[in-house]
């Protein structure tokens, strides 16, 4: 019997259609218009965004087609592979089954792509020029900035400052595709401007790039708002991910009790469990599903249930979902895509619904877990996905201890390439654990349109 | 029809042999004791490396089997695809087909797991404890390192110093792996302490660090050397590329006129091209061959075809091959994996018989074919590949100007994630071409066993 075992399915296996959970969810809450409260319609979005993106961001069909523009370049690098980690297995000594869904085998190295090229070909359709987004440590401005390249599209990155400074490559990565890169807070936008104002040496957030690249594409119908996580259309490419692990697993004669995946903004998470949830909510198998948040931006386990700003400066449609409010401005952890105040609103909807557990994971955890997988695996692992590894181990142990052999599955969402300087910190003892910023996450919170008035913000209203 | 072509294998189609070229190659001169001038037997290389390696290092045999615990490794990511470049295609206006065999896509990224995994296996069985080696870019050092945490080695990575400072990341790569990885030359060694002596600003070459893995292995029984390059066994293992991209040009329905790839030590350019070219020499297709090598260290357009050391201090057996003086140290190129004096004795042969024809490229047009090829194709090339990229675009241009429409495939070695700080450059303009040290090279070649009492080194003397 092979040692290591990939699950590879065909070119033709390529998902044909996107899943959409908010067909399947009881409540998924809708945006809101933050001046008149009412549901955010098409026309509201039109904006920022092309129609074909406006209208999948709105809707509650279940499933939407992909088109063959997009699913030829999907074929560069798609079906991913499916693994079973038998090496890792054997070191954990676990009677476990271990499997991850691989999205590092995209050219910018993660998850990325799915939904940057989709967005690329809508937008270029649409007669759009110029893409303008945010990034956190790069994969996603990386993968626009690859889309924008196959496309023909200019690319704007507004960056958060601290993973320009920490991670140079994925600036490099960027413009070796053609794409521009700015250090955020930049001096380019009102926005910026006003965060530099108040504070000079702003580590930047994803919050605030976000509020930078919206101002931008507001500001020029030729450009467009493309972005790389949270939102529902986001979400709902991302979905090729998980419809081919459920393929991947029927050839694997096995099926997942557990799906684990890292949570900044949700779209990993959302494209790898949401197929899995939508099958068992239409009544298929029962699974387990976590959310691997990071320690130091707690957003679903000491985050607040509201409707808020998607960005920093309250330029976006409200959003319902758990934030530790707009404004908050997280500690510089090297996952720094997971660094984000809020989450995807249907992520929200499903932890509140008690579909999804969050869990959260410190740095260093994180960080040693990725040494391990890579050791046994041979992957060095991005440090937002090693959030995700160390869930896989835990539970892992979990079944040792209690003699049971369950069926894991979580998403590697890409892989540490350009994040080696970290794991040198972890393997000189350099990196540590920055703790909640909890009085941070209070004081932010009241900025929250509807959490003002509250008086009580200890007990993780839901309003 | 789909835009982006790819040509899948499954994994019942990774070979199950290794093709060995010496058994179709007329004259594949044998390596010889220094000290005696007899022909290297099983025996003297057993001091640096198992019996296994040893005897497929002299072996004449076409076919060598591959063991399934080394298949079962390389199913984790191979068969590697074969992509058609319709992207590059149209970007070049070319009639040609351009193919490349992309070898990126193991955990190291490039093509040198496909013999680190296989010497790790045999070193393992053989009860070897630690392997050492040298390494260029790091390339090979983090592909060793990866075979040693999957079989359990120790791994010591001489690396060439200018390579330590140019590309720390991939240092971190192999001390995540779990390497040790020391900057060449370094005072461990006599031979590294020799050069420092000399010159302790040494900016290190692939040969001086042969001298300290080669010393360290000879030192240790419990310690083997492994190459990364240039020997019969390394090029041995490569050969499952070429066999692989036979197999899916077959599925294509098409066959290259031409094959490419960049050369350093030869293993990536014998890997993909030995297979045709054995088919060749047994009757079958017709195939051009163009091995492409930097300016800056013309191994083969400038070099002397002699028996030399593999080493810089004369450690090793002697190799017949292509040499620009074993104790030559090569401008400090960006494709440190090219920054070689000698090559692989087959493909020297192979040259010296007219099957293959090297061509010089320039640092800044590989670096410009380097963007070209990733803003089309959406992978950056590792500054080596990018020379075999720069010799496809100019055998495409040559097809538009033809009005030809031939067949062109190439390597593509590995990825450049690694090596985006020399994309930085080239981008800003900041790279340059270094002249070709002619007074540097006939003072070296002046101490070749042989070449000594030669009177006349310009005409390319064959010894």
């Amino acid at each position: 019997m092979s040692e290591h075992v990939k699950y590879l399915l065909s070119e033709d296996d390529i998902p044909r259609t996107w899943y959409n959970l908010a067909a399947d969810l009881p409540d998924p809450a809708a945006p809101r218009h933050p001046g008149t409260g009412a549901d955010i319609t098409v026309d509201d979005l039109l904006a920022i965004m092309p129609e074909a993106l406006a209208r999948q961001e709105l809707s509650r069909e279940r499933e939407i087609g992909i088109p063959d523009g997009v699913r030829d370049v999907y074929r560069q690098w798609r079906p991913s592979p499916l693994y079973r980690a038998r090496r890792l297995e054997r070191a954990l000594d676990t009677p476990a089954r271990i499997y991850y869904k691989y999205e590092g085998v995209s050219p910018s190295g993660s998850h990325k792509p799915n939904t940057a090229v989709a967005q690329a070909y809508y937008n270029r359709r649409a007669g759009i020029t110029r893409l303008a987004t945010e990034t956190g440590a790069g994969q996603w401005g990386s993968s626009l900035a690859l889309a924008g390249a196959l496309f023909g599209l200019d690319v704007d990155v507004y960056m958060v400052r601290v993973s320009y400074e920490q991670k140079p490559y994925r600036r490099m990565l960027m413009e070796t595709y053609g794409a521009r890169c700015v250090p955020s807070p930049s001096p380019e936008t009102a926005a910026g401007r006003a965060v530099l104002a108040a504070d000079p040496d702003s580590p930047g957030s994803l919050g605030i790039a976000v509020s930078e690249a919206v101002e931008v594409a507001g500001a020029d119908p030729g450009t467009s708002y493309a972005g790389g996580s949270v939102l529902n259309h986001v979400l709902l490419h991302q979905s090729v991910i998980g419809q081919e692990a459920i393929a991947q697993f029927a050839l694997a004669d096995d099926n997942p009790d557990v799906v684990i995946g890292c949570a900044g903004g949700g779209s990993n998470l959302g494209g790898l469990a949401f197929p899995f949830l939508g099958r068992k909510l239409r009544g298929g198998p029962e699974v387990r599903i976590i959310a691997a948040e990071p320690a130091a931006c707690p957003t679903l386990t000491r985050g607040t249930r509201a409707y808020d700003f998607a960005d920093a400066t309250g330029l976006t449609p409200l959003l319902r979902m758990h934030t530790l409010g707009h404004g908050f401005v997280p500690p510089p952890l090297h996952a720094g895509g997971l660094r984000y105040h809020g989450i995807a609103p249907l992520v929200s909807a499903a932890v509140a619904a008690g579909l999804v557990e969050p869990v959260a994971v410190a740095q260093t955890d994180s960080f040693a877990a990725g040494v391990r997988f890579a050791r046994a695996e041979g992957i060095v692992p991005a440090p937002e996905s090693a959030h995700a590894v160390e869930v896989a181990v835990r539970e892992a142990s979990r079944c040792r201890e209690e003699g049971v052999g369950r069926t894991i599955l979580f998403g590697l969402s890409g892989h540490g390439h350009f994040d080696l300087g970290a794991y040198e910190r972890h393997l000189a003892g350099a990196l540590r654990d920055e703790p909640h910023d909890e009085a941070g996450v209070r004081a932010a919170l009241t900025a929250v349109p509807g959490l003002a008035a509250a008086t009580d913000l200890a007990g993780l209203a839901d309003v």
